[in-house]
């Protein structure tokens, strides 16, 4: 298939080998061939106020030829490189999972990776270094995106031809599967107001039983726990090309706000790709701790880990505001958390008819 | 909505109904209420030879009303007997975890539920007193569907109308989201030779990746792990309704043979709805111990878990056929397991090219 090659595919491809070719150049210099990337730890991770994101700072870390250790890393790259780009050049793409068993295959048995931790890192640098995603690699996550329901006409490239999909009206209840790389998608029309991001199945299906996405126009994005990257990326090309809002219900619990963080500020395992997968404008829901005080919400007590994890996010840059600070603090006061389905103990209907209504209006999205 | 109640939803009323006319009439005949139904233990569930799936035994429990504890649990079934009668008369349908949060609005204290694995029983305790499923009481499970691609048309009835959907050519490459009720599908046509089901979404985007459901007329159902009832159902209702083989491709471990296990023979948690769920005639495909063996599978040495599980697995009688004793001692033995995705050190198409074509073509169904 290498004649229906996009570009972006060429890219990837020159910027893998561009990689080896730095090697050869150093090689042919004389130099023991090295390479340079941000140094991957959490000291190393700076919050850039401007873009609200997280990224990278400054501290480098370099892999030289001149260890056994370093020199067999290399060799990894290299055989990962050639694979990558062999990939590529036959329109194919593979998992995680995959690139780590078929390295058992590769002839020289001190390339192959000794787990998948090993593989999955060095992908990420691959990622650093050469300034390409993942995805344009063609190595898909083991995690699929979720579902989406809403006003929205979008064409999907998949590989066997186009398909144009209204994701209300072409789909069944379940909705849109959003497919590994949502890059293979163009948004063709829309009458959504906003984007509704939501953590659990359950309150997803409330609010499509419910007619929500068409009553109010929103596009409701099942998250499914922590978002894969592609539900992510989808969320954030929704906003940026549809100039859509974004907000995120989730469940009551420190957890559930780092859903709502990764969503908004990106992780800080992908730091690298905050640009392309965060959306710093991602305004919060809730469920929050004030909506258990106000609406008398049936509740667990906070046990310790959770208890822990509130007050790492008091330390956090991300929850600095005065919003997370006052929010974070009733909640470890008052030491309770709730669920977005405890909602039900007001009616089936109170989340579709007052509560999300009113808050919405409360935030300016409608 | 409730001139468009289905004969399945007056059905399930009716039988809902039932049981609380029959407290009327023990009341009325002066006796103390009481409702009988099989003991939900391990030690009273039998494997049915003939129907070739698990279904409970003679034991009967009785609760009645002469102790306080059995008069609570009589008044939680009235009050769920009433909250569903309503729920399907306003054609309603709510989630098992909604239904506990909803019993706090009750205005009967007595009658809440204490947590929802409480609720979660009482549901279906009245699945097995009505013999009516608890799709058909309109409660949701938390857990969706999968996905299905293949040679399928389908017309699936939502709330928002019917819609006639090809699991190829009108879904992205993410394929057709089972809804959470199966039986609101109908199926249109196909052109399948079989019906594959596939433990991992990894495996399940190598084959849709590399055509297979194309090139070999396949069904592909991905179980996501161990599969929800709408994907067990869904799998049951292609195998009885069209008429096609049905094979289950999993990880080699004993957690991968129970999930072998809930398609074909159903588990001791819905032993009442084996008859709906399971597929007696679903055949195993692998990864099997020999396949470890014959194709020197990058694997991993088997925990104490792992034997525990294998070890039970070998007293089960869903797993007494010579088959699985051969194998199951075969893998004590090596004392290995592996995974789909270990197929990959042999090469990306190796699954498609020649494992699942040579085992397909062994086993007839090919």
């Amino acid at each position: 298939m290498s004649e229906t090659h996009t570009s972006d595919e060429t890219e990837a491809r020159d910027q893998l080998l561009a990689i080896a070719e730095q090697f050869y150049d150093q090689f042919a210099d004389g130099d023991i061939p090295r390479m340079s990337l941000p140094t991957r730890s959490k000291s190393n991770i700076e919050y850039d106020e401007d873009a609200d994101v997280w990224v990278y700072g400054d501290s480098q870390s370099t892999r030289s030829a001149n260890s056994v250790r370093g020199a067999r890393k290399l060799l990894k790259s290299v055989y990962t490189v050639d694979f990558l780009a062999q990939q590529l050049d036959e329109g194919r793409s593979s998992t995680l999972r995959e690139l780590y068993y078929l390295s058992e295959s590769w002839d020289e048995a001190e390339a192959q990776f000794n787990d998948q931790s090993e593989s999955d890192k060095l992908v990420e640098d691959l990622e650093i270094v050469s300034g390409v995603k993942r995805e344009d690699f063609h190595m898909r996550p083991e995690e699929s995106g979720a579902k989406v329901m809403g006003p929205l006409r979008l064409r999907e490239q998949t590989r066997r031809g186009d398909r144009e999909i209204h994701c209300q009206e072409d789909v069944g209840q379940g909705g849109y599967q959003i497919p590994n790389n949502p890059d293979t998608i163009d948004f063709l029309d829309t009458d959504a107001d906003f984007v509704l991001c939501v953590e659990t199945g359950g309150m997803r299906d409330r609010l499509v039983e419910n007619g929500f996405d068409d009553d109010y126009n929103a596009i409701v994005v099942h998250l499914g726990g922590q978002p894969a990257r592609a539900t992510r990326r989808l969320t954030k090309r929704l906003h940026d090309e549809l100039d859509l809002p974004v907000t995120v219900f989730t469940d009551g619990d420190p957890w559930s706000y780092r859903i709502y963080g990764s969503v908004a500020y990106g992780s800080i395992k992908s730091a690298h790709l905050s640009e392309y997968l965060a959306t710093p404008q991602a305004q919060f829901i809730g469920i929050r701790p004030q909506d258990i005080v106000d609406y008398d919400l049936p509740t667990d007590p906070l046990s310790d880990s959770d208890v822990n994890a509130l007050e790492s996010e008091l330390e956090d840059p991300r929850f600095q505001s005065d919003f997370w600070t006052e929010q974070i603090g009733l909640q470890l006061d008052i030491d309770k958390k709730a669920e977005q389905q405890a909602l039900a103990s007001r009616g089936l209907d109170f989340v579709t008819d007052t509560y999300l209504p009113e808050r919405l209006a409360e935030m300016g999205v409608l």
